[in-house]
């Protein structure tokens, strides 16, 4: 039997073609521009705490995770080179609190106990980062889970007596995300760091994305958060804005507009940025395909931020 | 200067996106399926012939060839490998009638004698091809003009002698034209044929682009024309197929639907499905951008052949 | 200031150089005869459970890891590739208790319900992997935690509803770790696997090491325990088998001779055998350097199982 | 039945075989000196016009350019890179003529509106640049035409307003003619240029032929013309120069002795050997494989123009 | 200073110059076709014996070697890949009799017993075989010496007790000289072979060339000897044979036409075209450039044996 | 049938298995060190007398060579890269005397006449070399005879018109040689060398060696000696060197200690030590196994001469 079109299917057809048409057309070049270029993804802990919350449930039902792995795999799919950094506070908290232990906090970042260190790993390590990698390979991608110990990849020294176990970053070799890229697998990231004679550290994953960005040569560095981007008055949504230069970032920084858990996030982006990376986006994670509509369209979602020298030309 | 959004752009934005993301989504799958694959394009003599009117001009203001072009860069620039085949009938006839030649058909085929050879050779070669050449370039392409001569691409014999110098094609050495692709190169082909004595010979270029597409082991032939595509009832817009099988294809022939110079175009399309073509697409050359639609949404545009054994599971 | 040597130092070494020499000139058609072989050791959990206790402590006094990690680096270092496989039964105990669960078996398999195998991918994941990677970077290798999620490394299905999240092994994909020892890597592996659907499953390593050193057509399967060997009659320990066929293997189980922890090891071994690994081979892991003796010494240590075909001509 | 050899012969043969082999001694290592160098091959449109008369015939008639056709197939099958750049002012004449066109040159340039931009186009991409084609490969070649639009090969800007469509050359993509010889194809280039904006322009082809030769680091530039070389004193067949190095030729213009068509030809000669083309030759086109003798015997035939620099060495 | 022309230079070139054109249109095709393939030159000891006599002189003296060598090298140049493969039975017999001991032969073999050994190892890779390497080397080529010992090149294994170490081939390893050709060098063979148990033997040199030149799968199999050819009847210089197949060659062997030491040769010439080298040549090394004369031209010098299947279209 | 252990066994095996590991801990690191490593190998003359006396015999009972060339294939088996240079005066003198010469030298270099060179040659070439060839090859390495000449690998120069045909280096070319190694094969070098002209030359296999290490960039030069090294004070045995540097050779040459044969063996050393060798090694050939024990233990055997700068780091 054949398939005959419906009378007016002809004209609602030709309709939507031309919009459709007009999508793809913008779409395309950015995809071309951006074929083997590398993007780093960090998927933050608040975001990823409505995806795969503390308590246990079945692999398969983890259904919030989906729309996230989805634009992952089609991103790979049009040859982009995604690489996903991950971070996972609440759900370390839920299970410090488990084993009875209270979390505790120093300017925003963690105290880390040998113990602590010891539930960060495995919270990390044996409850997030497969769930991300399932979720993606459910979707046909190839990801595999990757700690800043495997191959040495984040060398980590102690930041301070006071903090315990957190590391602060030394080195990155990126040797073994670059081979990972280069033969299709997607790498998820957790950001545990080892000194050279072997004791692990706890690591910030905002400012882990920023210099694995920066060691890979990203082109892109894309913090996906539970706001809807960075607002010139945080009080005003009307503030928003969507694209700023370095220099643009250092003056909020300076007005004092910039504060809480914001302020790392965005240190990090200027470092980024002015490390090579050619441009960090700020958005909204909860809005969905988020990702494909910041990379493969003209007006972008949340909030850009460009280096001076290449602030013109660099869009999508 | 920092860029601020306006105040309601943030529910506008929001709207457009998922409808954006949606075609997005539909889309990135089809490029990955199509990813290094061939397609070539059969742009037809009467759609050509609004493009490139057989009146002198600025090269510069071929206008009506740029949304063609636009979608072969655009088509290889995500992937696509794109071969465009080209007819000129119209062009023909109107530069023999300006040395006095009066243009004559047996059975809808030109008949070819040594002075209209030449004149074939000479719009093709000398002035269709080059506009077309040069017209994917403007647009950034890396266009090269290919005659059927070049490397042997199309070896032809006479086809009967009451109708001269036209050729049947008795081979195709397709390694000219899988190079030239590899190297990220789009041929356009005049379809000129040589005997192997060096004779040349008139071919007709929905044939020729028939072979070319089985000889390439090619994805897609789309012959681009002026009509919206198949009908089952040629006088009834409402009866256009959207999509059919091979065996579908020749209960048609036999019903006697169909007639004129759909007839020859059918016929070459069913050779190549049954050659190895993926699939064979009539589309109406008239609409900007049909052939982005046909390949990169489920719905397509105009009529769809596909062999038997792959007619259900290869849309796009 | 030159180095002389002192008045008797000649005497001494001369006696010592034939004995070194005799060692070396054994040693060396082995590592010649081996380069570029894959070897998979097992590193069981009664093993690692001395070298890394449940308790928490500092990384890098993880002492008891270091012979270990030293004999892999070793091994490496003259072209074997090495894999590490691992256990981590007592551990995982331990931890369950910690959240007030009991741990319980059947067939001397551990039921696992939801909450189980969330601790055992935590402790196996989190806490023991990373300790193995660490300790072999320590040395100077290049170890990469890997778990079957990666890249779909270990595919499994529910093996019974009795034993819940429990896996049978229904594919090995080795590419992952092809290219990783291809690249100079050390993978070292804990066998939770997933099925299709994405469900996460709890694998026995003993299986796991046996059907990935199939996978890879290894050379040889190193189980290290906390046992001499296997005996022809367990409570006699000169008994000792060294040396013994696939046939020999089955003549002992059906003499009822192999009980408790150790048939599960030999059935995969055999099972191993027969898909073509060349020699499988059970070690005490309390002995130092015991793999570099059994892999490079004419005489060995434990015991070695080999198929019939190849019983005689593989020694080492 | 065996071959016998007739009694006198060994005798004659004995006698040839010195001499032959004398030739083949100074002959191969011109072979070897030259193989894997390209050769731009300057095909004139006066030698050409006995070739491809501008009336129309039968192709495999063309019997005027197999010594030419043969010459540079035998070149390519001893490991030289030919490249062939053609002309073809008589037959555009000629087809100017026919549709009541009267040619009008300033300065030996045609001046060229945009109808007769067409008819050039028509002539050398339609008519001549096939012909040569054929006979290339009639004779085994593997010839590929090629204009200046290709890939972009040519790019040109508007010489003068009063000249109209004439094109000065500002740049050169070898890439396309490098790629082709690396494959073993036999570029013939139709020296047709385009401008940014894809209009197209008509270029003198001595001029092409030396800037091509220039961009592909040529060995050799060869112009086939039909005189038999450049003389001290154009009216003394006794003056003729068989070798000089530029500043000898900067001196010949000084003097005043080079005049008319000879002098474009020897402009853009001393413009290739100063951009490092080893050598210049301008041969005789009507002598029976002038190419060959040029290249492969010691006293070569016509002029030839060398480098200061190089004068001294580079001899064939 | 211009370099001039003579005034009747012009005519005289014009003349020679078709016939020199003449040769190389012939010659051609030959490199061509051969270009890459492997040729095996048995230089036999006759000739060599008028080349490099027994008795000591200066290397750079050895003027008769001249000619040979040139020969090899400019063959090399132009595409073919030369073995030379050598003897040296006069030389033997000189420095067997320095040292007081007397030559003995049975059916033509020399009688070897352990003393004649080390002489023949001695003259031929001590003395001749340096000789021809430094010969080839003063030409421009790159010649190394090779022996059958080298990398086990010629496997022998005694031909029979009253013999002595007189070796019969058992195998041919060719990887050794196929690495050398690739690599551009010329190898030069002296035909000492060894037993696998180490002992060495003397090969006899013609059947060692067959042997390789089977085991290269060359092209064509040289035999440069003191004689013009094969002859019907051997007294008579008229009856010289100019090609043969390998029937008509078995004919003449039973016609009991062959004698003395053109029978070896024969026989491993009839062997080598029935293992598929494609023709082998007798040719009189006492003409200069014989070889070359034989492979570029279309007459030939001296006896060529080709097989039934090929003997039609292999000339040259 | 099972192979059983005897009872005592295992306490044995326990004991010994502890030395034999140590020694197995200390040898791998050498062996990955120097994984792909050049080591230039002198093989003296006068070790080498004792191993192919000048008398003729049966090359398979050649047993003295044994040792030695099982260690070069053991060394190449673990990824070194041996190179062997040998001398061969006694056997020279022996055949001098053999045709009624009588040796003569000056300074230790021997009087080379064109008779006398001939016969070096032959020696060298037609007997030595092969008889290493052959040893190594039964052991189942692929050797491969080298002379000088080959492929112009010694270009020399008469050194002094007294020695007569006594050669100077001039240059070496250690292409052959690179390539070699490459494909597994190990080079045995006579010294012959020749001068461009092509005359030959006597070239001391002490410095051959030397400068052969040097163009190699080999990692060690090993000088295998009937000595046990170097001594402070000769004829004191205590006084055995077993390390030093440069300087400190320098300060032994100025305090006289070095004399006779040592002289230019030393002096070689400190100038390939100079030239980049990282190690040289004079060591007593005739304790078995010697190179084994001096490049993977770390005591060494012999005298061990390092560059001031790599001193410290270098041992093994």
């Amino acid at each position: 039997m054949m398939a005959m079109r419906s009378g007016n299917g002809a004209i609602t057809r030709k309709f939507a073609a031309s919009e459709r048409a007009a999508v793809l057309v913008e779409a395309l070049p950015y995809i071309q521009r951006f074929w083997g270029r590398t993007v780093v993804v960090k998927y933050g802990g608040n975001v990823l705490a409505e995806a795969v919350p503390a308590e246990t449930k079945l692999d398969e039902f983890d259904a919030e995770l989906d729309s996230f792995a989805q634009d992952i795999v089609l991103l790979q799919s049009v040859g982009f080179l995604p690489v996903v950094v991950h971070g996972g506070g609440p759900q370390i908290d839920s299970w410090l609190s488990r084993i009875g232990k209270k979390p505790e906090f120093v300017d925003g970042l963690r105290v880390t106990d040998l113990e602590t260190l010891e539930v960060v790993k495995m919270v990390l390590l044996g409850k997030l980062n497969p769930s991300i990698v399932q979720a993606i390979n459910r979707h046909g991608g190839r990801a595999v889970g990757v700690s800043g110990l495997d191959s040495s990849l984040i060398v980590a020294t102690k930041s301070s007596e006071r903090l315990g176990f957190v590391g602060e970053i030394v080195a990155i070799n990126p040797d073994l995300l670059v081979r990972m890229l280069a033969e299709g697998l997607i790498p998820v990231v957790a950001t545990i760091g080892a000194d050279t004679a072997g004791q692990g550290y706890n690591i910030n994953a905002d400012f882990g994305a920023a210099e694995i960005a920066r060691a890979l040569d990203a082109e892109k560095l894309v913090y996906l958060t539970n706001i809807d981007g960075v607002r010139r008055d945080p009080s005003d949504p009307e503030s928003l804005i969507q694209k700023m230069t370095e220099t643009e970032l250092a003056e909020l920084f300076e007005a004092g507009s910039i504060t809480g858990g914001m302020a790392p996030k965005l240190r990090s982006a200027g470092a980024a940025v002015a490390g090579g990376v050619n441009s960090v986006h700020i958005l909204d994670g909860r809005i969905e395909h988020s990702i494909l509509l910041e990379m493969l369209t003209d007006e972008g979602i949340g909030t850009m931020i460009v280096s001076e020298k290449k602030g013109g030309e660099d869009g999508g």
